[in-house]
């Protein structure tokens, strides 16, 4: 069986992305890829990701310069999620968030609220041009 | 406003949830919650999913005894998927996965094929009696 059959795509024919940072163990961000985006992942060995806000692949960093390389592309035991080994490109520390963070997960839960907890590394309005 | 509005609940009122394990950096697993779930988790300090399948909570470890503490609750950029770190409890390493693995993300991709990488820890027969 072709390995892009094994993997369960939801009734719009995409599945959840995990992308973890290889070398810290960071959860960077998540995402959705159609079949198309996780062939052209495997193939490019860089993230591709299917946008759903602009219905079309996005081949992260295409804009901004934040590539991701990727290492693994692993498949959880439900076989509907993946999870990519990646290094951010294109700024030391990594910048995966658009609002220019490290990691899109920067908001901690804390005494009923959500709290703000990583710097913003770089301008977003100087990444996006 | 409530920190649970401030989510952004899909169009089944779900969100999507990664565990990651908070000594290793693993990502154990990837799970949804709804409202209340999330609710709960707070209130608990565990993890209290929505099982999709089942159609209701799902108490995580509720049958294996495999209970996760929860130490952090992380929202990403988007509010719409969620974070946790947590101590994966009942077994030494930490067993997240239903088939008795640590983690649910073994099946990696190599030459054009999903290869199962990680051990099985314990017997899933001898997990849920």
């Amino acid at each position: 069986m072709n390995w892009l059959d094994t993997v369960r795509w939801d009734d719009k024919g995409l599945v959840p992305v995990i992308a973890q940072e290889a070398a810290s163990g960071d959860v960077l961000m998540f995402a959705w890829m159609n079949r198309e985006a996780l062939q052209k992942t495997a193939e490019l060995g860089q993230a591709v990701y299917f946008s759903r806000s602009r219905g079309r692949l996005w081949h992260k960093g295409e804009e901004s310069g934040h590539l991701q390389t990727v290492h693994e592309i692993r498949l959880d035991c439900d076989s509907d999620v993946v999870l990519l080994k990646v290094t951010q490109l294109g700024h030391e520390p990594g910048i995966a968030c658009h609002t220019g963070r490290h990691s899109c997960f920067f908001s901690l839960y804390k005494d009923g609220q959500w709290v703000a907890t990583e710097p913003v590394l770089k301008d977003p309005a100087s990444i996006y041009k």
